[in-house]
C-alpha cells in the first residue's frame, strides 16, 4: 500500500472514531490528514453516513482543493480545512465535529478556560472563541472565511500548544499531528468542555488554575522535557 | 411488496430507532407515515413494546381515523397525526416522543432559541411552543385539539422551514418528508434542545444567532441552492 | 413450577431490570414482590451482586420478616418492604433503588413536582418526599421507621395513584401491581426527576402543570375509562 | 501462581475496570496494588492503552520507586501512590482518574458535601479537597508533593472512614482495602459527586445530612456492627 493509500486508510478509521467516541449525530462532523510532502490532503465526502462509508469514499484535494482523487464530493467543510492546513504548517489532522459541549462553549461566545490538570495535559492555556463572522464573510465565501477567522484567532497564538477553537455561533475544529491524534484531542475537548461547565455549576467564581500547575501538566506530555508515557 | 405495504415497512423501521437513537422509555412515542395518492396513513399500534412488534402489526388508517387495516388499535396520538397530514401537505412522516431534553423544554413552556448552526442546519428559526391547551379542549377531543393547537401555532410559519414544534406541558411532535427523516429531525431536535440549554447554563445572556448565519446554513442544506452532500 | 417458584422467578427477572435500566450502581437496589394469598414476601438477598444471582438466591419471607426458604440473608431493607405491604394492600411488588435523579429531589428534601403529561401518565400528583426521620427513628428501628415515615405521608393519598416515594436525604422507594411494573414506575420516576430538574433549569418559575391535563393523561391511562394500550 | 503474580493479575484486571465504568478517558487514570508483607507495589505502565496492555505489562516498584520488575514505566503517579501507601498503613489498593463529576468538585477546590445515605454508606463525612500546591510543590518533586498534600489533608482524619480525596485543581484519589475495593470506591465518588451537583441545583441551600442518619449508614456496612451484605 503505498503513501496515499495508508493515508486514506488511516483517515477513514479516524473517521469513524467519531460516532464511535460519541462525537458525532447522523453525518455530521469530519476528518481529513495531509500529506505533506505530497501536498495532498484526505478528507471525509459530504454528508456520507459513517458506517456506509469505505476508505476509498475518502476524497484526495490538494491544497488549492481541486480534487485529485475519489468519486464523491469532499466535505463542504474542505476550505476550512485547508485553509488551517496553509497557515498551521506542524499540524497532520484536523476534525470537525459538533460534540455537545463543546459546541454549546461555541455558541455561548466563551473561550473554555483552564480549571485544572485534565485542560492543561492537551491545552496550553484557555481554548479560544473567534469573533464572529461578518455578514460580508457568511454571505462570501463562508467556508473559506471560517478558516480565516481561525487564523486570524490564532496570531498570536502557537497552534501546537494549543490543538483546537470554537467557532462562535458554531462549533469546535481540533487538530493534531495526525488524524488520530486530532480525533483525540476533540474527544479530550468535549471532555474538558463538559467537566468546565460542571465546574462552575458547583463554584460559579471558581478561578482559572495556576500557571505553574498548567505549564508543569502540559510540558510532562509535551516537548523536550516530557516524562509522560513510555517515550 | 406493493406501496402499502412498503410504507408499512419503512415506519416499522422508522419506529425502532426511536428506541435504537434513545428517544423513548418504555412504550412511549410513535412514527407514522403517510402515502398521499392513496390518502392512507400508516402508524404505531398503541401501547405495543418495540421490540415485540413486526411490520404487519402497523396499523393503516384514512385521513378521517378509520382503520383500514391492521388488528391492533393504533396509537392513541392518532388523531394529533392526522391534523398535521390535512393540514400540511408537504410533510411525509410524523413522529412524536417524550425525548428528555425536548420535553423540558416543552415543559417550561418555552420558544427553543436558534443559538448555532447545528439548530439552522435544521430548522428556520426558533422550535415554537405552543399555547397550552383550554379546559374545554383538553376535556373534550383532546388529541384532535393538540393537532390543532400545533396547526394554530403555524399560522404563520413553513412547516417544511420548521419541522417540529413544542406542545407546552406535553413534549414535541417533529415531521419531515418521509418517516424517517422525520425521525433524524427527531433525533436532532433532542440535540438542539441539550446543546441549547448547556449553552444558557454557560452564557445565561446568550442571545439568539444572527439571521445571516441562520440562512448560509439552512440554506446550505435545504432548497434549490444546497450543496451539502452528494445530491 | 407452583405458584412461589414463579413468583421467585418474576422477582428476579425484575431484579435484573435495574442494572439493564442503568437505576444501580454495585449491588445497590433490591425488588420484591408478594403472594398475597400465601402473604409471603420474595426479595433480592443484601449485597449480591446482579450477574452473580440466580433464581433460586431469592429469599422468601412472611409478612413478619421470617425467613421460610432461601440460605442468603434478605435485603437489609426488607423491614420497609414488608411495612409497605402491609399497609398498601392494593400494591404487588416493590422497588428501591438510589438512581440518580430521583436521590438527587430526595437529597434535596423536595417533592417533585408534576411539570407535564411524561408525569401525569403514571404519578396522578407530586411524588413526595418524606419528613427527615428522627434521631430516635434512626437509633431505632430504622428500616422499619423507613417504613412508617412513607406509610405517615401516604395517609391522606392513594398508593395506587401515586406509586412512589422520595425518602428524605436517602432515595426513593417505589411501587405497582406486580414487581415487573413497579420496575417500570422507578424507570419512568428517573426520567421524570431528571425532566424535572432541567425543566427547572430553563424556566426556574416553572409552575407545575394544569390539574385538568394531569387528570385526561392519568386516566387516559389508568381506571375504568382508561384508552391507550390495546385493552 | 505465587503472591505477586497474583497481584499483577489482580492490579491488572482492577485496571481495566476504569473504562469498564467509564471513569477514564483514553489512557488517563491507573489502579495500583500492594503486597505488605513483601513492601512491594504493583502499578499501571504510563500512558499505555487500556486494552492493549496485559498482566504481565504491570510494573512492580518497592516502597522507594526502586523498579523490581517490569519492562516499562511505571506510572507518571507513582511518587504519589507510594506516599499515600507510606502514611497509610491499613489501605491495599489505590485509584487515580480524571472522572467527570469528581473533577469537576476538584477544579471548582470544593469539598464534597455528604447530601445522602449514598455518600454515608462509602464515607463517614465530606470528601476533602486539598489545599493547591505551592509554586515550589509544583516546580519541585510534583508528584510526591502531591502525596504529601493528600497527607497533610488528612492529618486529622481516617482513611478508612474517608476513602478518598478530591486533588486541587487536578483530580481525586481513591483507596480501599485492595485494588478492586479502591476501584468500587472511585464509581462511588464519582455518583456522589453527580448527585450532589444534582441536589444543588434542585435546592441550592441544601445542608448536609444529619450525622445520625450518617453514622447510621456507614456503620451499617463497615466495622464490627455492620450488618449489610452475607457476611
Amino acid at each position: 500500500m503505498n503513501v496515499l493509500e495508508q493515508l486514506k486508510e488511516a483517515v477513514y478509521k479516524a473517521n469513524l472514531y467519531l460516532p464511535k467516541y460519541q462525537l458525532v449525530t447522523l453525518t455530521w462532523g469530519n476528518v481529513s490528514g495531509i500529506d505533506r510532502e505530497k501536498g495532498l490532503v484526505v478528507i471525509k465526502p459530504s454528508g456520507v453516513e459513517y458506517f456506509d462509508m469505505k476508505s476509498k469514499d475518502m476524497v484526495v484535494v490538494d491544497l488549492e482543493g481541486n480534487i485529485v482523487e475519489g468519486d464523491l464530493k469532499p466535505s463542504s467543510d474542505t476550505p476550512t480545512h485547508l485553509a488551517l492546513y496553509r497557515a498551521f504548517e506542524s499540524i497532520g489532522g484536523i476534525v470537525h465535529t459538533h460534540s455537545t459541549w463543546a459546541t454549546a462553549w461555541a455558541q455561548a461566545g466563551k473561550d473554555l478556560p483552564p480549571f485544572g490538570t485534565t485542560h492543561a495535559d492537551y491545552f496550553h492555556g484557555p481554548v479560544p472563541c473567534t469573533r464572529k463572522l461578518t455578514k460580508a464573510e457568511i454571505e462570501g465565501d463562508y467556508e473559506l472565511e471560517t478558516g480565516h477567522v481561525i487564523i486570524e484567532t490564532f496570531q498570536d497564538k502557537d497552534p501546537v500548544k494549543t490543538p483546537g477553537v470554537l467557532v462562535h455561533s458554531h462549533a469546535p475544529f481540533i487538530w493534531g499531528k495526525d488524524a488520530m491524534k486530532a480525533v483525540q484531542n476533540a474527544q479530550v475537548l468535549e471532555e474538558m468542555a463538559s467537566m468546565a461547565q460542571k465546574t462552575l455549576a458547583i463554584n460559579p467564581r471558581t478561578p482559572p488554575m495556576d500557571n505553574v500547575l498548567m505549564d508543569r501538566h502540559f510540558f510532562r506530555k509535551h516537548g523536550a522535557k516530557a516524562y509522560y508515557g513510555q517515550n
